[in-house]
Order: C-alpha cells, then sequence, then structure tokens
C-alpha cells in the first residue's frame, strides 16, 4: 500500500493508492496523527498535484557517506561514526516543485536517497526495535550547495536552504528496503543507481543511533544517504529521483 | 513588557508580566499566532512552573563566532560570513528542566545568548527593515558538547542533542537590544560577562542573512553567539544564563 498527500486547489489530503490503481482512495485526516479510514471519495491520480508526502513538525535528520562508493567519489572515507546533519522543515518541498538555487551557489548537486518517516516518538532505541517506529518510506533528493557546503565550517548552507529537500511521490506502507534500487536522472540521463544493500549502515542501525542524540517525533525524516554517481545540475535543468517500490519524481532547478 | 510561558499542572499558557509586579495576567491562546488580549485572571509568578517562551514549529538558527573575544578564545578568526548551524526544537527545554550531558559526552560547555523570536515569516529581509520580524527577544544557553563539536565533520552531535537549548526565562517584547549584558554562572560563579555591543554583526544584519538562506517562521529562533568565556559545566553542576532586561534562569547539569 502506498499513501499519496495531495492537493485538487484546497488544503492538502491523503489518499491510497492500491497496487495497479489509478485511482487514489481518499483519507480522513493525516493518517500519521490518526486511523486510515477512508472518506468514500476516489480521486483520478491524474487529477491532482502531489505534495511531499509529510512536512515534518521537527526535522529532517540527513546521514553522511553511508555508501562507501559514493564517500570514496567525494574523496573521503568511510566514517567511523555516521556522520549527521539536519535540514529544517522549512526545506522539504515536493515533487514538480522548483529547486531554487540559493544566491550563494551557481548550481547545486543532486542525491537520490531512500527516506524513512518516522511514526511516533523515539529515543534511544535499540536497532532491533527500529522498524517499530517507520512509518513508511519515501524518496527524497538531498539537493546540496556542493561549493558552500566544501567551504564553509558547517554544512548549514550546503545543505538546508530552502527547496533542498523535495520528497515524493508517496509513502510506501510495507516495503522491504533493504535490497532496492535508489536512482537520479538529469534531463533524462541516468546518473546515480545504486541499490540500498549498498549502505555501509542500515536503516535499523540509522533509527538507533539517530534516536541516542535526537528524540524523534512523528513526521521526523531520516534521509540514508546517497549512492555513486552525485553531480550537478543547473539552473534550466531537471533532476528525477526514484527508489524502486515507492515511486520516481521530478523537480526543475532554476535562478531566481 | 515581558510575557511568559507557564503551566500550573495543565497545558501551557501565556502570561504578561508588567515591569514591578510580581502576577503574571494570563492571555488568551498563544500571542505568537493571535492578537495579544487577557483572561481577566491572575496567577502569581511563584505559583507558576516557567516553561521555554517558544517551542519553534520550524527551527533553531546558530550563529557561530559573533563575538571576537569568543573567537580567539577557542582559537578561531572571526569568520567573513556568519558560521550557522540548526538545533531543532526537539532540543528547546525551560528554565530549571534538567540538561541532560548525551551518552558520547563527559561534560558541555555553557554559552549564554541573547535570542531572537520571529514574529512572521521572513524570506530575504533587508537589515532595515529585519526589527519589523521579532516577536521579542529571551535568553538561551547554546550548550554544547565541545568535543564531539571538535571531532565531528559536523556540528550535530555538538549542538543539536535534546536538551542543548534552554530559553527563558520571560520574552521580553519592547527591548533595546543594542547593549545589554549577557552573563553565565556556574554553580554561582560568574563565567560569562560580555555586552550585545560587542558583536560582530548585529541582530538586523544576523536576521538579514539568516532569511537568505532559510524562510523563517514565526517562533523560529535566532540564537546571536556567545561572549567569551565559555568553559564545562559537568553533571551535578548548576548553569545559570541571563541577558540584561530579560531576565535570568538556570538549569542543572545531569548525566543518565
Amino acid at each position: 500500500m502506498r499513501i499519496a498527500r495531495f492537493t485538487t486547489g484546497d488544503s492538502p489530503r491523503y489518499g491510497i493508492l492500491e497496487d495497479g490503481s489509478t485511482d487514489l482512495v481518499v483519507l480522513k485526516g493525516d493518517p500519521l496523527f490518526m486511523p486510515v479510514a477512508t472518506t468514500g471519495e476516489r480521486v483520478a491520480l491524474d487529477d491532482v498535484r502531489l505534495l511531499s508526502p509529510v512536512i515534518p513538525r521537527s526535522k529532517v535528520v540527513g546521514v553522511g557517506r553511508n555508501y562507501a562508493e559514493h564517500a570514496a567519489e567525494m574523496g573521503n572515507e568511510v566514517p567511523e561514526e555516521p556522520i549527521l546533519f539536519l535540514k529544517p522543515n522549512t526545506s522539504v518541498t515536493g515533487p514538480d516543485d522548483p529547486i531554487v538555487v540559493p544566491g550563494y551557489a551557481e548550481e547545486v548537486d543532486h542525491e537520490a536517497e531512500l527516506a524513512v518517516v518516522v511514526s511516533r516518538m523515539a529515543k534511544n532505541v535499540r536497532a532491533e526495535q527500529a522498524l517499530d517506529y517507520v512509518f513508511g518510506y519515501t524518496v527524497a533528493n538531498d539537493v546540496t550547495a556542493r561549493a558552500a557546503q566544501r567551504a564553509d565550517t558547517t554544512w548549514t548552507r550546503g545543505k538546508a536552504f530552502d527547496t533542498s529537500c523535495p520528497t515524493g511521490p508517496f509513502l510506501a506502507m510495507d516495503l522491504d528496503v533493504s535490497d532496492v534500487a535508489v536512482r537520479a536522472w538529469v534531463d533524462g540521463e541516468l546518473r546515480q543507481d545504486g541499490r540500498t544493500s549498498q549502505m555501509v549502515r542500515g536503516v535499523p542501525e540509522l533509527i538507533a543511533y539517530v534516536s541516542t542524540i535526537f528524540t524523534l517525533l512523528p513526521g521526523d525524516i531520516i534521509l540514508t544517504g546517497t549512492p555513486a554517481g552525485v553531480g550537478p545540475v543547473r539552473p534550466g535543468q531537471r533532476v528525477e529521483v526514484e527508489v524502486e517500490g515507492i515511486g520516481r519524481f521530478g523537480n526543475n532547478v532554476v535562478k531566481r
């Protein structure tokens, strides 16, 4: 089962997309905070605008260098402890929303990632229990102003600017994410093509580690790192990201 | 005028503390999101537990090395661009709440700071208009796990852990913050005693700069940097912070 957050011009709603269907079955309220119950209404997927499946009430936690081949392409070693960074909820945007290159950059890098959405409050959870705290999985592009990330003492300008966290197109509710493809395209050309089985640390270990530092709240997102193949996208180009079993979406890159 | 967020055992409420008064005049709802209107009820300040004046819906933005003497004591130069870092809303805690030293640290450093609370959505604001986006000012302790901050590639473990952002005791609504004292004590001994006039970049410049990177939302907090004199506080010790014209509060440091 997959869930979409969408609009037909009014306030955001949620809907279930059954396998093989082209209709969304509309839900009452926000499934993160209430039991899944349908209103009876159906809306054609073609007639809605998909939104980011979740806007975190608290945070997006990113994990650096969680694929060895990507660490190597950046000239880095795999770190002993996961490298964590934060993106605020103001960085989260949805499918087909523009990625706006910030004023201090000329281009940004794409980083296709599997994103974990947290279901309930979590602190100091053990890896063995960690999947009990997963609401679902979505796809994220950890858009990065690489020059600023490299030049600055912190990764804030590099990773946390407005529109730096496109997510979508759906939440997959019961996916086995241990070995699924993670891909990115620029203007239709495949640039990243990894598998989650290449992660240095898997989803349970990441949730457990992150929860030793922060209290995770419902709707918080953990980005699980990007495979090899990252590279620039420039104003005028379109970047698409995909995780197998969840879906694919794209964003145009603009400069204002 | 100062505003407190408090509890008497039930849900958080807000109250006005007039100069010289020892009573809070209770407000209807959250003054960040509705006009200030009183319920008619008064509560003695002695009978309430003060809470963090605001829990951001989005983010706490910190600024590193914004006092030259503090940068020098850490062996750093004043940076050309402000160094920004993020604390999530899960780091925010209130007066007298414990500061919990994270599992990967033995002690934490205190950093007394003037904190700006944002009133309304702000993006790319000019410094000349920036004060129009200030709701009020409060006091924060930018608690830092210094060893982790120094050892790690990012400042996340150093600056963003649970309880790393005590704030309080009040929101000052119409304070001139251009030259007020910023102080910290450990177990009653004065350790930091600076003035906001020593900031490298003042409040308007910081708001303007931060708003070029992020959209600021109502209730977002900007920490304006700490003066010289930072140092460790260990489990069993109490740290207090003060900004002249706002107030003073303290927290006990614990290890669990």
